[in-house]
């Protein structure tokens, strides 16, 4: 069964003419991911590496391809947790970083904290010798554009955060049976200036525990936070569900007390694993004994051999 | 058993010549919570009302008496958190400002946002009119004497912070049943520049739900983070554990599996109540039925009617 990544591209409507490169963009983050746990590598490799690829495609609202806050800027959240120490860091409203999810892991290795936030987690880059991109770099003019549409003074922010890509994350256990979690984001279109979604909170946008497994979430960020997603479906599944049933009853939780849609990709230190979502859409794949899965729409789940040429 | 409200100035090992500031601190701070309460006030408005007054209070590690980061500034967390709805509100990083448990709480009631950071939160306090203080305002001769001793090379910045009153907090229900936390913090002496620790964090720093209670966390903030505290213990109560035993499963939980000290002051929605650490000491106070309760060390539990003159 193992070793396992899954990894989403984010959950929401996606527009008809980004589905295909969505599709493509997860299906290549799992065999990155994949290459690196079947060459022996650790489960925290392969989520980091999975993300960091998400992350320098534009489809994704991620690293290069963010949505722009209120003001026009990129502003980007990151985790990473490590179910085996139960480490984890994070870095919030960073910018100017071309793979935050990068920085988010230096955060856990190479320091006593969990968290730096803006200009804090800026500084702190500079000092690991991680090169400032121009603000420009990050932007593509899909999200400039939309940005411009959702300043209209009727537009809902919500509504368009869902209307487009989110969030992007990956779980993984390696054949050591370690689990870890990544997720990375540009937050919620046309968002105030220092908002933090779920994605830098512990347990919200992420967690990872080789005790139960590891969770990475996408969706509406607050909605997410006030259930604690990733920490409750972890709950659910050390109560004796199964990783479908507990990614099921979160997100049903979610839908019914918040009103929150989203999504979740998990794994168990057993290497059993799941892609689900109350959303329309999430772009997902996962790699596993050499077969590559993916989907987008509800109840489509597509394989291939790993090794089929892209 | 309604209403309650219980605080917290923190958890750690409490210098003997403050210790009698710390005790008269949370008792008025309960009694200031509870004077809302017994008025018919909400226990949103009890918890922020028991917060401020000890950001106000030199004696503690929020606000006025936050201790300093490595460059010798103040940077504050903040949350509050509405069982009701399970909206939050939450400021990391944010500077100059008296009471961010307030501006926590504007967040929550004033955004479609659960945290603001850095300078965007104080862009968010100036555009809510809350004015600005000088930085040496929230600076004590204390703070600053502790923050240059332990710029000392072999100084450790764990043991120094639970040498000083930590994080404060407060939980309360309201005569209607509705359960609200509130947490702040100046975090970890000596901390990296734009470090966010628990306090900031949804399920860790604090949570509410009316279906279980709420929970307001202090101690080694990255240790209380690596097992979410708060939702942790509420986890328990949803298991059917007293708020009494989910505390201590909690702690023990947090002490074993990552070595954390802290301590955590809990309500349910039926008015029970504790205020129980791991730590040396927790300065706590609870008001309950026009009576006070306090203590300092573990096994200390003194009462007196809440209308006894101080």
């Amino acid at each position: 069964m193992l070793p396992v990544v899954v990894v989403h591209g984010g959950a929401g409507q996606i527009p008809k003419e980004r589905s295909e490169a969505s599709t493509s963009g997860v299906c290549s983050a799992a065999r990155a991911g994949y290459a690196i746990l079947r060459g022996g590598g650790s489960s925290m490799d392969a989520v980091v590496q999975a993300v960091s690829q998400m992350e320098n495609n534009p489809s994704f609202n991620a690293g290069c391809g963010s949505v722009l806050n209120v003001k026009g800027e990129v502003e980007m959240d990151a985790i990473v947790m490590d179910g085996k120490t139960l480490g984890s860091g994070a870095v919030s409203a960073v910018r100017n970083i071309a793979n935050p999810v990068q920085l988010a892991r230096l955060v856990m290795d190479k320091t006593s904290h969990a968290c730096l936030t803006a200009e804090g987690a800026n500084q702190f880059a500079w000092a690991m010798g991680i090169p400032e991109v121009p603000p420009e770099s990050l932007i593509t003019e899909y999200s400039r554009m939309r940005w411009k549409k959702n300043l209209a003074p009727d537009a809902n922010p919500v509504e368009c955060q869902m209307g487009k890509m989110g969030t992007v994350g990956a779980v993984a256990v390696d054949s050591e049976g370690n689990v870890a979690c990544a997720t990375s984001t540009g937050g919620m279109l046309n968002k105030m200036e220092g908002r933090v979604g779920d994605t830098a909170c512990i347990g919200s946008g992420g967690y990872a525990d080789n005790q139960s497994g590891a969770v990475s979430p996408t969706g509406h960020g607050e909605a997410i936070m006030k259930v604690t997603l990733a920490r409750l479906i972890l709950f659910h599944m050390e109560q004796g569900q199964s990783v479908e049933a507990a990614c099921d009853l979160g997100l049903a939780y979610m839908k019914s007390r918040v009103g929150g849609l989203g999504g979740v990709v998990t794994v168990d230190p057993q290497g059993h694993w799941a892609a689900n979502f109350s959303s329309l859409q999430m772009a997902w794949a996962a790699a596993q004994k050499d077969t590559l899965h993916y989907g987008l729409y509800t109840g489509e789940h597509f394989t291939q051999s790993i090794d089929t040429p892209q």
